[in-house]
């Protein structure tokens, strides 16, 4: 449980990471939209304004007034309890509010925080405003994860920044570590704050099973290809193989070969790829391709959980093979904040851990990530489990 | 295990069942392919064939002679170890081979069989006829329900028998069956047949639950229609309500309204709906939806297999929540055969029990059959759990 | 004018011939349509004879007795006036009526005309039987085009007959033919029978120009695919050219290479390719780009009709520049016969002759058939122009 | 011909009103394509750049730099002899090159110009200096057209200017023109600047026809609108119908109804529709629709070319029924430049006269526009034939 005055200081420190996040780009940046996964961040500034206003601002503010009555519109993402909204496939299509209006509008949304939390409001109000700093600390992850499939989309390739660390390598020596059979606890334990789907803390029974110490490198992953790899179809599950084939796909997302060497575009710009690196930006089908071809798996989210205090992590969000699945008990709020995680449950993939994007502490050990199992803009890797 | 002398008799038998489903069949209703699930029942008396030909009379057949080169490529499902085939969704657009041919390769495969087997084959070649009567029995009730599918998008509504007994009713007091918590083994064990993904044999951990005794029936499932369940969604996964959305849903498959009044498409013809017959032909999304409306959710694979032995269940498919996955130290077989099960293991959801359209003896406790989640032609239905 | 005893013999002899283009069938290819411009023979027996049902019989017929209602549903085209009808994308997924009771229905129908007919009807049904007749004469060709689609998409390419002569050879010398500058006159003249599309006849002014006594050959058409017709996008229209890369065209409709020589399935079967015969089965936009590769045009519509006396033509069907347009006081229909031409007067190129599978008697010089301008299916063919 | 001082003015007072077009647009503005036909408002800047440079400056140009090597594949539209190109409809998904870059490269190409025109160059470079003007003219139009189309694309409607004048009223009475019988010459005769496409000039023969004096009027097509024209299948063409029903067609382009009253968005906001203005944004197929309904029809394009003197134009573009089709002796240039017409020269109908976004002195009576029959963000029109 943070107390009131850090949480207001924490409310303030997330706003301005994210607009720190931001600083890099040309205006003509926050706009465009080249797939329907990525949104422009000119809306992620929005849409995390939009979750104060109208979550907390809108329904307690005293004295609040409504930035613009269209924003309600513009800015809600998938709040069906909300109202209507803007298709996300038409958001890359809006050229207003201009990115100069959305400031204007972060900036009204922050003073409006801060002037009903230091008029001591209504206890509750702190459980939503804790949820949605953790709300805007995702928004950060998908903000510069999102900035570089626009700007590596460009035929131009332009630099993001020179300092971004993307990847820090794994040079120790491949371990397997083994674990015992037997029953261990899953979920969320502590008062600290973490997401309804965490929860309710419960026992699963894990078989033995031994699990890398490591996660796959660059290196690795190349060796799959030359050996032919995207090649072969008994790697692939059905619908993997489907996917190779209809989107021409053979190798990770970002790699141009180039005069026959093989290349990756960063935030730091184009790039020779880096051996030692942990392998990024695959999908769970290459993922899973990849243990076959190793004659190991996918842990899955429980043995992850159970086994993470014994590996180093958090570079790079990794697949397991379980699916999203509410835990024993799993019950979600009422109103539009139980659309927030549930209605996702159904046909995603679990990733555990973090990476080089995520905010900072906003990940845990228990913390579940998910995806459709064709994506591939996220810091995504795999560890090998047998 | 079976004895080699009735292995022979069951393969007959299967055999000849098979042809018995399709005698209703005019000589149309065995070509065409009105949506991509479906296949035309020439197809299903041809793939059935081509199976033991394939895996047994080509390898293995002394003096055997192939019926036709082509067949190969004509009647090959999904099997990339075997070669190229015809497109799924091309399979209704083929008018030859003619159904008179098709018979003839079946006879022609069914003697084959026969010849080689009276004379003491390779003893390993009992494991793969074993397989290739399952096969060609879970085929039958793919027949059955693709068949159901054919004459029912007829615009004429025709009468595939007068006989079958679509709807079996659950006119028992609805119960609720309390479950402990504790380890409960999964997965088959005795030395029967049983497909490779109900393998290994493992241990779970349950928390407390309570399953039903009886199915969701249809007057039930009225109620819920009639509450404006297909209008709410926040009883819908976000994927489910874009199913729903898109396709226009608002009732189960094969329902029609006349006159105010509801009916539905039977194997019979069209008839109105029975209030206490348990409802079927609905997709995982509304199993889903529906549990959500009565407060209550599905179970999982592992709660219904460890509490299956208390209620009575075979006349439909019951959609579970859990997704379709490996067991732990599954291992899939070498060649063609291991295509048979593991490629499929993503993206679909685990149904359990087995329906009026099953063959005889063929599903079992431990049975996993497994579907996407918006399919509906199966004879699906639900059971609650909480 | 025909005579109204000869316009019954017109009927019957016409009624028969359709049946006998069906005779060398099986039951089963009666059913398929693999492509949504193909329509099942059924539904082309099936239709032809709606048409006098729904426009003579039921109107006028004296104690005249429908055969089955839903047919109504099942069996119209386009005809909007008319009620709903069966989405054409969806004939091919009917296995109901089977064959035979389209046989009993066309049986049905002859018969109901016959016998309203030799009761002398009212003289205006004379104009709506001649029209049904040559309706079903344009079904007749489609019902072969389609016919040789559907066998020709069977991998085991079966033959339709041995006698059937599509090639017909163009042996004679290629010359032009010159015309003069100067007004000519356009459209149907005579009181025989033609479609509205025919007229009002009217005047236009040519310039002076050559056209071909030959159709192009296959000796031609292998010239242009060997330097390289197919990739050089000088040649093609846009639109063209994108048809050309998202279809993979490299040959007309029915080439297969086969160890280095070219064939082309046929009505006979598969055969070599004749060089002296006319090409075929090719789109407006091959058509275009062959002249534009040897230097020339296609004529328009005007050009052909005024030089059609002086050369051979009845073998194809030649795309003409044209595109298909009213003339001028064209004046359409009251009611569904309104609907049979004007409708279609947008985006489509006008062919003009025609071909192998053309009913006897059926074109004259003043006739215009019209096709999308990426169809091949029917036995197209060009003739040059300077 | 134009003298080549003036030639050299006229360019730079081209250059100038391209980028007054733009001054009312936010950088945000300049990015976007919500749909395909539209493209970003940098890209018009960068592409009639392209073309000076692609055409002129870099074959020619006396010491000329390129500015950015990759803006030849940035910026090519069309043209396949030049190279590769960003696919259209991947236009509005790049961030960069920023708006500020594209404006330094368009002062680079207008000063390369500058430099090399008044240092004597070669006189066959006035030709395709000429060219390169009228290009940028024609792409003046689809700027004011995108524009229009991109601003009221955003839920904000937000106003272009003030002081456009979208909407001059035709408020004389309607007369018929009554028109000869005759041959009348068709084409393009002087010495002045004309595209291939007008030429080459020739006769053809018209039959009597008459031709209103007026465009249709947003009170006449509310009328076809209250007598449920989009709702009667035989006033539509096959394709238009479903057209009308695929896109849920209602009204023209932009009009909104707001509390039972019909309002459209304009370059000035959103405004109640004024009856007396000719109604705008309308496809080919509800223009064609609209006549029916009066019993009239389109004018072909000769009937306009050979009447127009005797009606005032220019406020909107006009559909005809013509396709758009060479005239006779159509010849195009080599290279690069004929690909600027003849490849679109299937499946679109000719637009005569002009409108309000058309740039100055750019169109005249030989002037062919063209588009597919679908498309409404142009400021399209109709005037009534009988």
């Amino acid at each position: 449980m943070i107390l009131t005055d850090s949480l207001l200081d924490f409310f303030l420190t997330t706003r301005k990471r994210t607009e720190q996040i931001c600083e890099p780009l040309e205006i003509e940046d926050y706009v465009v939209q080249p797939i329907v996964d990525v949104s422009p961040p000119k809306w992620h500034l929005g849409h995390s304004s939009w979750f104060f206003e109208e979550f907390i601002l809108k329904p307690h503010g005293r004295d609040y007034k409504i930035f613009d009555a269209d924003f309600s519109f513009v800015f809600n993402s998938y709040y069906e309890t909300v109202g209507k909204r803007v298709v996300r496939s038409d958001r890359g299509n809006l050229s207003r509010p201009s990115v100069e209006k959305v400031y204007a509008y972060r900036d009204h949304v922050t003073h409006g925080i801060e002037n009903l939390f230091s008029q001591n409001p209504d206890p509750g109000l702190y459980d939503i405003l804790e949820i949605g700093i953790h709300h805007e600390k995702q928004h950060q992850e998908l903000l510069l994860t999102d900035i570089k499939y626009i700007l590596g989309n460009n035929p131009l390739l332009p630099v993001y920044s020179d300092d971004f660390q993307e990847h820090r390598t794994e040079t120790h020596q491949q371990d397997w570590i083994a674990m015992e059979e037997g029953i261990y606890e899953i979920g969320h334990a502590s008062d600290d704050f973490c997401y309804d789907n965490e929860l309710g803390r419960h026992k699963v029974y894990l078989q033995p099973y031994e699990i890398a110490n490591k996660l796959v490198t660059n290196s690795d992953y190349l060796a799959f290809m030359d050996a032919g790899g995207y090649q072969k179809f008994d790697l692939w599950h059905a619908e993997g193989w489907d996917w190779v084939n209809q989107n021409d796909i053979s190798a990770p997302l970002y790699w141009h070969q180039i005069d026959g060497e093989w290349h990756h575009y960063t935030l730091n710009g184009l790039q020779k790829i880096n051996g030692n690196a942990p392998v990024t930006h695959i999908s769970y089908y290459e993922a899973f391709a990849f243990a076959q071809w190793k004659g190991c798996r996918l842990p899955t989210e429980f043995e992850w959980e159970a086994s993470q205090e014994f590996f180093s992590w958090g570079k790079r969000w990794e697949w397991t093979e379980s699916a999203y699945l509410p835990y024993p008990n799993y019950t979600k709020a009422d109103g539009a904040l139980g659309e927030y995680n549930g209605k996702f449950m159904v046909n995603q993939k679990v990733l555990r851990g973090g990476s080089v994007a995520t905010a900072e502490n906003h990940t845990r050990p228990t913390y579940r990530n998910f995806f459709q199992t064709g994506l591939r803009w996220q810091f995504t890797s795999l560890r090998l489990t047998k």
